[in-house]
């Protein structure tokens, strides 16, 4: 891994089942402490809360934050049993 | 409203609650009636499943499809008591 992929995974935000605000406190912070570049990451169901965290920083918190760029993809997901299903996922990234 | 907007107006996909095949199916059935550009729109908690909508879409059925731009937004939604709220939203755009 370069130094340039690294600081990169640092920059990276999971967001998960929480509420928004723990995912917009987290790239505020992210943010605040010098990064110019942060990706919100999502899968299944978190998609939209991805979406709420990116317009909620946007919007009240890092107002000269843009939308850098946005992916979607399929990720490959095998459960305990060995099955394997897809879900979408959804890059956010955020720049200023 | 030019005759541009009304072609574009007539390719717009709004998600909702149903499964998310029933949306792959008006994208399909969309693209196999001649159109080039489909646009997917969804707010809050159907936003998952436009993400989903377009890639099943993308993966399975349309494969020459790309993915030509992603937007997200924020919306303000008043409700029956007269109160204001937020709402994410996207539009997925696919050609081909």
């Amino acid at each position: 891994m370069t130094a340039k992929e690294e600081a990169q995974e640092e920059n990276v935000i999971y967001v998960g089942n929480k509420p928004p605000m723990s995912y917009v406190l987290a790239v505020v912070t992210q943010f605040n402490s010098g990064s110019t570049e942060v990706v919100i990451k999502a899968r299944g169901r978190a998609i939209s809360r991805a979406v709420d965290a990116a317009e909620i920083t946007r919007n009240r918190f890092v107002t000269d934050a843009k939308i850098k760029e946005i992916k979607i993809g399929t990720e490959a997901i095998t459960n305990e049993e060995g099955r394997t299903s897809n879900v979408s996922s959804i890059e956010i990234s955020l720049s200023k």
